[in-house]
């Protein structure tokens, strides 16, 4: 079984509840950045016996929370050793609208992912950008790079849309099933 | 008054409905790239001689379409003239679904007016992110970067969201305002 | 062993000779776009059938060509039959300076292999970043999204740098390598 | 005469010799952002008086650092005031090697000014991208959305490239044109 790790921060929850969706799909283990972006005791060495790992933080101010990272900043010293490397890669992230700018913190956890010399898996399923579309669709925020998820600045994570949830899920299995994969092989 | 001019390529006419709304708003003439990639007779002077250039192109595959982007390269002989320097830039997309990798088309229109030494203005509009926001509210997309509108793909350009093409008419007023500033001191 | 394509677009040959090196390391079929951005009789079959599809392209006016464009826009047909989905890819690009945002044309590469549920592999060399570095040497340019080569605009093909060349070469490797392990676990 | 600001946040010296280049230029009042990302005291205020703010950070993994996004995160009070709206915006970054991911800096700048309502002006510069071309040629790393400079990892702020600080101090002379054109029509 691949060993898979959803390294977050979350500043009001609903990055945390898309994580543990992320997770649920991916059998993964959750490790919480804190509100001083810091990983909790051991945080390091789990990712480092990770087969792969999957980014996630919210979208504030066009990319991702500075404790997300301040994370990524200290992550230079696995870079240096390139602990990472060949490790599976993928994200997500929320914020309070439709697109605002989550693209752009995708692509943030992408060069991430690439300067840690990683393979990137994509979310992996078709839009929903039809008439008959519903807001609770899957993927109805039209998602390539990673997992989205939209949540109104004026509700808590409990109201969070159930369709971005289930994107959130599948985009754990797909990452599980693209890990096993490439552990399969090398093992 | 400033001399404003919109350049678009269209392929379903939903490209070509919002830019319309974006000239109606900008007081701008319309530049329609045709089928094969190509300016009408004219259309080169009409951009040598504006104050601001809004660009416009349909999201396909991530970014902006090939005619558009046929232009984009043909302006190489105006980028070694620098022909557009100083001038005011803007930009806007259309895809059938709500994020859609748009914002990574707004940048790449982005890219290429910094490549012609141009002055980029933002959308302007804060986002309909709350519990109450609706479909057809201003900036309901939340875009920053440029004008988004989102049209499900198996509807006509006929059926676009109003919100989406009011939202396009006010970046064209603001491009407007911008570009009178900027032209106001110069004279 | 993986079957592996490198389709590309070259303007002046630069980047026709950067997608031999990829091929050569990656032991990959070469396709090439024309000048009208179509593919020779085979080509679309050719992609059908890979394991992996790396994709090349100038940058010009800050992405890729729109002959590449061109491509990637008829790759619709592809994408709605979802016939690349898990196929690994990658990406390199060519230009005339050191940066010159060719880091743009990579997302770019990179959102339309999202868009098809691909996979993405990163480039994987360390970066010659320091004092003692030399122009030649590998990975001078600093890329991890993918191949990066420049190419002063008036030199031809012949005079590329070979350090950037290599670096080409490795990079296929590299790919091949990724693709052999997403393969072999599939088999 | 304009009132600018240049806010910035350098790790090892080499961003904040840049940031000083830039403010010779521009004749802009410097603002640091501290190891622990905070603003000196009236910081905010010189920001919320100023016609054009001038934003500059190290590039470390791929983006901003995360004391300058910790920076970026506070300013959600002036955005949720629009204070910063029709301002002028510009960005600069420094990194080790040539491209390095500095372009996906300057686009996190750009998607923060664009948060902000701002304007934001490019580079201005052609690029040094010819056979006869020298590393301290103006714009030698061919950067159009921003100001660029690579230093070597191993050296000190002192060793940085004469041609990348003139760059730099031509951008902020630019930047500085461009807002006197923007608040001499506005007066």
């Amino acid at each position: 079984m691949p060993n898979l790790v959803v390294v977050f921060h979350s500043g009001y929850g609903h990055t945390q509840r898309m994580a543990q969706a992320v997770a649920d799909g991916a059998q993964a283990r959750l490790v919480a950045i804190d509100a001083d972006g810091n990983l909790p005791p051991g945080g390091w060495d789990h990712l480092k016996a990770a087969d792969g790992i999957i980014f996630g933080a919210p979208t504030y101010m066009g990319s991702p929370s500075w404790q997300f990272k301040k994370f990524a900043d200290a992550s230079s010293r696995q870079w240096y050793a390139q602990d990472w490397k060949d490790k599976v890669a993928a994200g997500f992230t929320n914020s309070g609208g439709m697109s605002g700018d989550k693209f752009n913190t995708l692509v943030a956890l992408f060069a991430l992912a690439m300067q840690h010399s990683m393979v990137w898996v994509s979310q992996g399923l078709m839009p929903s950008n039809m008439k008959a579309s519903k807001r609770d669709d899957v993927n109805y925020l039209v998602s390539y790079a990673g997992a989205m998820a939209a949540s109104p600045v004026d509700t808590s994570a409990d109201a969070m849309s159930p369709g971005d949830l289930e994107t959130a899920r599948l985009f754990g299995v797909r990452v599980r099933d693209i890990t096993q994969r490439m552990k399969g092989s090398a093992a």
